[in-house]
């Protein structure tokens, strides 16, 4: 997209999807609320701080937005759409341990203020309480879904444990990585919409590969964001991935592109043998020389294509509006 | 027991249980080996280290027994007692990263081998692996069952954390946590035979409560065992819950029993303060000479007395007898 164009047609923007998803978003919130309760108050405490911890809620939005798309009347969603809000956040609680982050949404992390312990345990809860939440609502089709959903995550998020500083790591690993640690629980929250609206396979499919298509756009995009963004809006501390050897796109292509002393760089990079800010700083030039930050923006936008195919069929409206917008700013995002 | 009893009869024994429900326990294993396989090599690689890892698989075999114990003829428990088993294991994975331990079974930790985001992600994939047996299986009242079990373990490991170091304490709350962490699993490991054997609400109370008293029992006489056993023959770490600041029922009855002098003991070594070996050594001779460790042990015999109540209106069997001779065991269990 060029300046011109941006300057004749606004930006995209989330608020048509928040508009839509309003007043399912406030039933959503309340479950959320309510059903993160328990009497041990360490877990309402540490669940609270990341849950209203200025997080998009996307997700969620998500399956609201699918259920109006398939004209649902109904408000199994709601329940359905915060047990999709838990295991995202069960999944970053225990992401954070993982990596050992210190800053998540511009927020200290959790496992900094209360310990990696209470942040494994309180996810085990979240993560519990969700299937809670589906077998409540009763649907084995969901059940399964998600279940599938939440295994495939761990098995991406181990894979990506296993990539980790392995500059030799290839495209379609980290693709399938991707897929499996973030696309798999956008599709699962689209597709869990027109299981309750009984939309039908043909519905159930499309939603799948939308949520899919956009869940990979998403995370190339914020793979690019990691060494473009300004911290101080993004909420992520910039240079992460890079700091810690996790095997992006960008790393990828900028490797697989290099000149011999450029890999070398790369190896060293990746291996944690050059953490400092100048060379954070010759990594993000090394990118940008090699168009491996446009290239990876340019995957992306292919995926938020696919994905807006896949909605096409869906009539006409305000949520085929609201989630269109949508996938044109996960792709547009710079921050 | 005095050892003129021991002599006329032969100490209780698993043997009886492991005997019932060897054929079953071979199509559990079966499907615990070929359902924690995944494309991620590093995922059926921790798995196995614990699951072959000389556990005795308590959980599961009771599923079985309880099964048998309700005439069951089917094979749906296997599939349902492999999902116990992935979630005890799941439990396990995220509990030696809590407690930073480096024994278990007699063996090194996952954690240590593998480190700790390994662990954590690896259980996070059993615990998901677990739900998609329960789906897989299609009871909502077992799917119930369990994920109410998994969010309750998870608020009782919680608790122990909130609760760990505080000398202060008090026995319901310690009872209030076993019954969580440990009591939840056996009691849902339990209920869900009769659910499948469909062989009514009264045997499901029964066999829950049987579970319940089972599992706080159990424990009682694992919290008692930290202080008394050899390390050898246990494969844990002698005094480990000593050094981790635990709150026992053991050091719960010896702080409350103890002399000022003594209560300044407790309070340090909670604390964190008296570590070394000569103060475990001064810290066991308290808990015996107090009677801390004996009346520990006389209220796990209480618990499982009432266990073998729960099970008492059950038909006389092969079933009952080896359930009957599992809980003697549990409580007479010296190492």
């Amino acid at each position: 997209m060029t300046a011109s164009l941006h300057s004749l047609t606004p930006p995209p923007s989330l608020d048509p999807l928040v508009a839509l998803t309003a007043p399912d978003m406030n039933a959503v919130n309340q479950v959320i609320l309510s059903r993160m309760q328990s009497e041990v108050p360490l877990i309402p405490e540490l669940a609270g701080h990341l849950i209203a911890g200025g997080g998009k809620r996307m997700r969620p939005m998500l399956t609201c937005a699918s259920a109006a798309l398939c004209q649902y009347n109904g408000s199994r969603h709601h329940m359905l759409a915060a047990a999709v809000e838990f295991i995202h956040t069960a999944t970053l609680l225990h992401d954070d341990v993982v990596d050992g982050s210190g800053t998540r949404r511009g927020k200290r992390t959790a496992n900094l203020i209360w310990g990696n312990p209470a942040s494994v345990l309180v996810g085990d809860f979240l993560f519990s309480r969700a299937f809670e939440l589906m077998v409540e609502d009763g649907s084995l089709k969901v059940l399964k879904i998600l279940s599938r959903a939440s295994a495939v995550i761990a098995e991406g998020e181990v894979a990506q444990l296993t990539a980790q500083r392995q500059i030799e790591t290839r495209e379609d690993t980290y693709l399938h990585i991707i897929e499996a640690k973030t696309a798999a629980l956008f599709s699962a929250a689209c597709r869990i919409a027109p299981v309750v609206a009984e939309a039908g396979e043909e519905a159930e499919d499309a939603l799948e590969s939308f949520g899919r298509n956009l869940g990979i756009a998403f995370q190339l995009v914020d793979d690019a964001i990691d060494y473009t963004s300004e911290s101080a809006t993004s909420g992520k501390d910039l240079g992460d991935d890079f700091r810690e050897g996790k095997m992006t796109l960008p790393i990828i292509l900028a490797y697989a592109r290099g000149s011999e002393e450029e890999r070398r760089f790369w190896k060293e990079a990746v291996g944690g043998e050059r953490t400092s800010d100048e060379d954070l700083s010759h990594a993000v030039s090394l990118l940008k020389r090699t168009g491996a930050i446009d290239e990876t923006l340019e995957r992306a936008r292919t995926y938020a294509r696919r994905a807006l195919d896949a909605i096409a069929p869906f009539p006409a409206g305000k949520a085929r509006a609201a989630l269109t917008q949508a996938v044109e700013f996960a792709v547009a995002r710079t921050y």
